[in-house]
């Protein structure tokens, strides 16, 4: 199957299910893998943030990705998540997803160490030359500390570098200009934009985007495909009430305890309370040194799904 | 006439244009309320940080905002800047601006100190208690380092401290949520949620924000009523691509040096070289220690209004 | 008295005692200064951090002020924050705090708004200009989020536009770096540095600063005069011991509840609930809106207090 | 060799040469090892963010880390950084370190993902179970954007989780409140406080740091044996003087063309390409995505080496 281009539609991150004793758990995320494609997702992003792939070791990653790959069995493409702080850790990593049977990868700009956008650049031709796949870059200034300018972000969209942008960035007025600066240069064809802030989705829609890459999917495929087909249809009443829906249930990810954790705790812990509370995961466990939610955080979760129509 | 409730539609956050010798240029304020007004803009916003509150003495203040009230003439409402550090200082201000005739006050979170959200609910309410006018939150992260947060926003909207939220956060998840927790409350007939993302406004209308407070709006208000207009009669296309022809005309913020100004030089000084260039304002002088954009840069600014279909 | 060049010593940010109607308490405020003469401080400054200038109505900096020449009574040199958020703004405060009789101006860089070291530049030189006083750079990235670079710096204090800088940057690196500059461009005997790190005196000191601006200096004038004493004279250890005993002290500053107030609010009320302790003012209150520390957190005050051998 | 306790003195943080392909160049490794011992440093510190540990694979960490302890020879203590996001990961890097023969690990807080107190206490007390290493902990917000608090040292130093800390925080404040705590508890006999504030150890030692970690101590290790050995001699005035000129040489990191390059790029180039014009090193490259820097930039290097008597 060749990849998509340009890749439209909703491609949740994965969440990576753990075993009580921490190991990836194979068959809870192919059921997980089975869940979203049947909902009607156009393909699947394992190891990003919401994957936890700033938790699990090489050897996880690893084996989460074989079993995404095995699971999707070609009927969506699996992006894969390459996180890691510069050139050759992430280099490594890209060779290591393109064996195992990554359609395409994902990476961010460097970080921990300073950087800088002509290194930013030169980051991601070296990426793209050493694993041979479809890259997108991965805008996250939460995790990596730097926003990619849209200057960047062109130059390699038009010299065939990236093959698309995945922008958490969660920055609206930035992402319009990137989307109108394409569609002038005639390259939104061939480079696909998906939008990370899976609450406010309808308006990245509206405003051209391709697609969503939303956490909260892995709770809710059939709410963002729904959303997505009523936004391709023009029905924009339709898709804002979906998404507006789909808000208040992100509400799960605000359940932790701000004195005893920290927000990816809160949020990854409440994706995987709520999959495990779906039946469709074996285990709610997150990655160390995460916290695991309470029983009062835990039922918050049900009651917001119930609201949700989801239990 | 009785303060709108809720306030909707395009409220452009005006410039402040100077004389050569730094005064406040009345008449060319005066022109320009008028352009606006014609244009169909549902109210005024005076001395916010494209009117360079930051930038103008109090006497420089006054004289602006005076202007402002006298060509609105009750036309539209007036929404007046109280920009400072903290509650005493913008209780000052808010007094100056009723007296001066403004019909709401907008007030940030206090800044250059550190502060919490108890103390920011206690500012606002001060202020509210102090002024006896309609008062508005202004989001600006950007220049207070504080996001307001959902709780606080909507403990205030629900005791009646608030009457709206002008959201210059560029955060579109949390606007999203407000929104409908705001609708959930049934608050939204009586607390306005006004955009400061002049880039997003179509996404931002769709998920049901009342209006805008755009500063592009100085140079463009009929393309910002045209797009709200398409928006409020479900016309999502054609405000998209209104919205499109508008994030294009936003290049003019940055045509000025990096090496050698700083962000506000640049987008303020734009905004009023298009004035300038439109004929609106006598002056494009910008307020100290403010550089003023080159030849170069304005004949970029030109070329952009030519693009835009406004020169 | 001409203005010290180059200013040293120990030069306290006076406090702002308020009544409990949130009054400028002249009385008070007159004894604090008296303390701090007493212990032979060679400066005082008035409207800085510590003297909740960021809270203070234009009416009540000018109280204060006066009230702060008057009791110097040109025994010392009376600084004079001139804290706002641009040129204007800030070249107001100069003209009345030049007609009010202060002997030197402490300004920031602009703040609120974006800046950038070109704008920084004109902005201390206007100010230089309309006040006619010795001017100092208050560096202070926490409160206004831009760190003054040396080389903005050198170039002012080259130019005569920066009579000194008060370096509250707490970054030590840069600090030894600009004073190893200024000895090498034979500036140090024009130009004044004082750091406004209350905690690592003893280093900066011997790393060439010419004096200190503490806060904590409300609280303990002697212990800082006797550092900078034993400094002067070469007693390193000393010098040092005086300082560990004096970050000891420093913990009154962490007593408020983080989850009911900010670290304003803590800081600032730990330091007047101190000088109400010590019986040198009437009333701990701060201005709004922060928060009173409670009956615990003064009782930890009086704790460390007495473990400092000052109560 | 026991690892002593507390470790005391200069530990440089070697820089990894590389050769012109990329790899990493173990004959100039180990003649930088020898230089540095010679010199009478008190440890060495592999793959720390001048080691660009942030760049280099694991395969090039294993082969530095390798040569470096086979260089030292058992005749200093080798650190190891274990450099990575979250604690499977630090705790794979740390059982690697163990195998190569470290004697100590350093270990940050968890980064590119949130993170909280409670969730770095559990992350480095995992990392010290799983290695039976010495912990230091590597305190540097620049990198991973949280500050280690002084609680969660000092609980962490309490239990025997942490032999130590290295403080490249740059806060002079928060790290003198935390020797004299330590004092206070008794744990400055077993806990190492070394600072990474290359340009105030002076002011680190006087205030009770054990050692100092200096990048700029690849470049001139003599000179931070001097400055350390006058200090414990208590000769602060030569100690200073010898800091001011290890400051004045530190001016090599501002050669880079910021308009060209990063931070990194432009000091971890100007360490090697002192290193290579000292001829200690073959070969200036540092690792992708970083710039060289250019010709002009070298020349300047050598000048500054030539002021500080190096060439």
């Amino acid at each position: 199957m060749p990849f998509p281009t340009p890749l439209c539609g909703v491609v949740p991150p994965l969440c990576t299910p753990l075993t009580p004793d921490g190991d990836v758990d194979r068959r809870s995320l192919r059921a997980l893998v089975e869940r979203v494609v049947d909902a009607g997702v156009s393909g699947v992003f394992a190891l990003g943030s919401s994957g936890e792939a700033a938790y699990l070791s090489d050897a996880q990653r690893r084996t989460a990705l074989a079993a995404v790959v095995e699971a999707a069995d070609g009927r969506v493409p699996v992006l894969a998540g390459v996180i890691d702080m510069t050139t050759a850790r992430v280099t490594d990593h890209a060779r290591t997803a393109a064996e195992a049977g990554a359609d395409a990868l994902v990476a961010t700009a460097p970080f921990y160490t300073a950087t800088h956008p002509v290194e930013i650049a030169v980051h991601f031709r070296r990426i793209r030359e050493a694993a041979g796949l479809p890259l997108f870059a991965y805008d996250i200034p939460s995790a990596v500390h730097t926003k990619l300018s849209a200057a960047t972000v062109l130059a390699l969209a038009e010299d065939g570098t990236l093959a698309g942008l995945k922008d958490s960035s969660g920055a609206d007025g930035p992402l319009r200009r990137l989307l109108v600066e394409l569609r002038g240069r005639g390259l939104v064809e061939s480079f696909s934009v998906l939008t990370g802030s899976e609450l406010a989705v309808d308006g990245a829609l509206l405003a051209g985007a391709h697609g969503v890459v939303p956490g909260l999917g892995n709770v809710d495929p059939h709410g963002f495909v729904r959303l997505y087909e009523h936004a391709r249809a023009g029905r924009w009443r339709e898709a804002a009430a979906e998404q507006d829906r789909l808000a208040a249930l992100f509400a799960i990810t605000d359940t932790g305890d701000e004195a005893a954790m920290g927000r990816s705790s809160s949020a990854l812990g409440a994706f995987k309370a709520a999959l495990h509370l779906l039946g469709v995961i074996d285990c709610p466990a997150t990655a160390a040194p995460q916290v695991p939610l309470d029983a009062a955080a835990v039922k918050t979760v049900r009651n917001l799904l119930v609201d949700a129509r989801l239990l």
